[in-house]
């Protein structure tokens, strides 16, 4: 049996990743591929459990290091649960956020460290890195503007953050670019829509054939 | 400032490690040291919610690396908020249990791998290794015995794995003993209480003169 597809989406909020997630889903759907799309916690009720741990505004003390395992954890069993059984049974599926996430913020932005933070990732992932994934580069600036516009919005604990961290986050995904040139593809979300969608697709098309 | 000292007990639950405990404080105490004993969570609020999450009987689809990454970051949450203050404060500090039950637990008897288990908390302790680990060596036989005579006790899910369980619990201790000779003291805990106690004490005097 053939097994399926693992593609990830990065990027700020405000980037367009739902949106994009969205016409890909029913793209795909229409050209029958079996395809799932999620994003952590996922629905999966344990790693829901240490989301509420990690995004409780009550949780001020929360060390950066205990958050990122906290990450790491829900990772766990949102891929074991969810992510895992769907690509053995042949699913593209495509995640709204993944290791790179922590790598980018806990690893570079928060100052974890890249390396340090990947290591506590592998052990939660082991093998199953993204077969790829889609970087939505966009200037900070613009991306928290977008957001600002999207008034039925949740906004959590990262939004809140100042410029200078989401620059942070920014430049590391760039480093990240450039460390897995052969998996990532940064796509320039700045341009509209149609032409972020044109972009992303044929690079699926090009993968799932 | 003369900074303090990290004293960690290890061994199966019935190993007599709270009976112990309790006598070094008394002693410590009466000969005017600043002592601290705790055992995560030990109060700390997130690592409450944490431990919560773990221990929750609901959770039956728990896996063993998630489990793994959550007993690191209630670990590390709790290093932070409460023995590393105490430690640079010049206390000594007693902790009932800490890297080394995941290492025997996850690591070893649920078949992770110690080298693993030992990366993620790296990540969660940094460097802040035990100045020296008191391992309780008792037949599994004798300790889960102690368990049922004591009904007072709370029961929680590793009490109730069976021997095979912790049987391997007891062989990743060994390894880890012979891992670390110079941090890890074996004690034979299937001796009196008050043997047990001289043993330990007289190695804790040694530490902290």
């Amino acid at each position: 049996m053939k097994k399926g597809v693992f593609i990830t989406i990065e990027g700020p909020e405000g980037a367009g990743k739902t949106t994009i997630i969205e016409m890909l889903m029913e793209k795909l759907k229409t050209e029958g591929y079996p395809v799932l799309s999620t994003r952590e916690p996922g629905g999966i009720e344990i790693a829901e459990k240490i989301r509420n741990v990690i995004l409780d505004k009550e949780n001020k003390a929360m060390d950066a290091r205990t958050e990122a395992l906290l990450y790491a954890a829900a990772r766990r069993q949102h891929l074991v649960e969810k992510v895992l059984p769907a690509i053995e049974n042949g699913y593209i599926v495509i995640c709204d956020r993944f290791i790179d996430s922590s790598l980018a913020y806990q690893g570079h932005a928060r100052g974890l460290g890249i390396d340090e933070v990947y290591a506590i990732n592998q052990f939660a992932i082991e093998k199953l890195m993204p077969d790829a994934t889609f970087y939505f580069d966009v200037d900070p600036e613009m991306g928290l503007e977008r957001i600002n516009r999207d008034k039925g919005r949740e906004i959590n604990r990262l939004d809140l953050e100042g410029f200078e961290f989401h620059h942070k986050v920014r430049e590391g995904y760039r480093l990240l670019c450039a460390r897995y040139p052969n998996r990532i593809v940064e796509i320039d979300a700045s341009q509209s829509v149609e032409t972020v969608f044109e972009n992303v697709a044929r690079e699926i098309e090009r993968i799932i054939q």
